[in-house]
């Protein structure tokens, strides 16, 4: 295994796939990995793309690799489905997409589906993200499915983040979701010759207006991706969202929110991993859930009793 | 606020509702109540019923609604949308409900909507259920949209699941999202009157039979719910296993892992709590982040390094 972070680090595409793969089935073998090249993360711009199913995300996805293959600039897509079981391989317009670039070795594709847990899938794809930097992608665009809160999770893990509508969704300021207007920095409108656009259009921008003054003003390109229109104009956006973020010093700040973040969901990871294993074993955790299932205790007062032994240790951390 | 804790015992509606707000806003006052009327829970049979939109499941669940009521027990409908930014009050299909049942004193629907953090969604709709069953519903119906990770969460709530199927979401077993099969107990194909139900019905069954065996054979019902039709068999089938359920244990067995996984829940939830608590004044912490932030150490391995002062802990629960 241990040439394959070498070969990671070389930007091999096998390896990387294959470095993901482990990554996702939590391989012990792979955490050394990992390590071993994430001294050469933090180079890559991180897009996230997200939107409702048949808002056109991959077609639209497809015309932003063509827009970063013209500037230069190599660049691996995750696609991730939160609602698919499917992991690893190719799926539905990823197929089409990843015979279109199969001959370009500058071009990386690849999907990701929920498996167990959630939060797992989060997880795995920013470990996916630091694989791809470390093999010297120069843009990683993150695709999502829906605008659950899972997707909202995923789109945390990206530098810039492009929210696609189209016409129709934004009648009303009610049909978008919960959170996805602190996530936006971008809107692509797309299917933008659609009956009711315009409308959409004028309502997505009343909504802007509505929230809170920024310096940067969250811009809304119309895009009809199926005829690669609109597309220049949103990867030029996109490119000065970035460069604002560099000059403001904004992308450093959403990279360490990120990486602490991360951080903190590894420790609570590691520590729910932790007390489960041993509550498993613990006659006071055995008498507290028999209590509870008898009615004589609810659930919030049994789990006070057993942090009562718990929540003193974590102070340990902070004095020592 | 107290004498609300003997109203919802009394099986005042407005109590209930009020008190199932003052839980999903998190309010400190709401868990001493909860804490009081936990003892009279236990006693209603709580249905989930969850399908992708557009499968119909209001209008099933209203017909459940009515068949539930000519068997004499009185019901409460969860109707949790996770996508949704509302709660509380009577969105979309709800409110025809909500009339149609207006004038029925058994009847009570809400809906809850997530806000905020993930899995508070999932938290909220258990303790309303505690609330429901502890103000004499004999039947909880949970209605939740979709078949993603969260919906799962929430469907596992449930004693008996329900999933509702439509012709032609069935034709390839890869169109059954993950984790589906697993949930369900009995599946509803409705709108079986719609070109391609043969088919969707024989994929549904094939892959049912690729399962495990069990002693219990997950039935297809086929429903036309807009005309009323099949509802009586789907209700009695849902009755059927329930009696399944009691007379191999497997009710008490559920509710037992329910309970577990509750309480389960709030001690990790508790530790969250207390960790980030700690670890926000944490020199340790800030050393960690900036090494990460630097690339000098991998997310991992920090983690590692700040549960190393803290996994120890755990283990004085077993012990103590």
């Amino acid at each position: 295994m241990e040439h394959i972070a070498q070969r990671v680090l070389q930007g091999d595409a096998r390896a990387v796939a294959r470095l993901i793969s482990r990554l996702e089935n939590d391989a012990p073998d792979a955490i050394p990995l990992l390590r071993a090249i994430f001294h050469a993360t933090g180079k890559a711009f991180v897009l996230g793309v997200t939107g409702a199913p048949g808002a056109g995300k991959s077609t639209l996805v497809d015309g932003l690799i063509r827009q970063a293959r013209q500037a230069g600039a190599t660049v691996a897509v995750l696609a991730v489905d939160p609602s698919s079981p499917f992991t690893g391989g190719a799926i539905l317009g990823d197929r089409i997409r990843m015979q279109a670039h199969a001959n370009d070795t500058g071009v990386f594709i690849r999907s990701m589906g929920a498996r167990g847990q959630l939060g797992g899938l989060a997880r795995a794809t920013r470990k996916a993200i630091h694989v791809l930097d470390a093999a010297g992608y120069a843009m990683i665009i993150v695709e999502t499915v829906g605008v659950g809160q899972s997707e909202l999770d995923i789109a945390a893990a990206a530098d810039t983040t492009v929210v696609v509508v189209t016409p129709g969704m934004g009648d009303t300021v009610q049909t978008l979701k919960a959170g996805i207007l602190e996530i936006a920095d971008v809107f692509a409108l797309n299917k933008a010759d659609q009956e009711g656009a315009a409308q959409t259009l004028r309502a997505l921008r009343g909504m802007l207006h509505m929230g809170p003054a920024s310096e940067w003003d969250v811009p809304v390109v119309e895009t009809r991706a199926h005829e690669a229109a609109g597309l220049a104009l949103l990867w030029e956006t996109i490119s000065r969202h970035r460069i604002y973020l560099e000059e403001t010093g904004q992308l450093a700040d959403r990279r360490s929110v990120r990486l602490k973040g991360e951080v903190l969901d590894l420790v609570e990871r590691g520590l729910r991993t932790n007390v489960l294993k041993t509550l498993a074993g613990s006659p006071q955790f055995d008498a507290v859930l028999r209590s509870v299932i008898a009615r004589n205790c609810d659930p919030e007062t049994g789990a006070c009793e057993i942090l009562g032994g718990v929540d003193a240790k974590p102070e340990r951390i902070g004095n020592g």
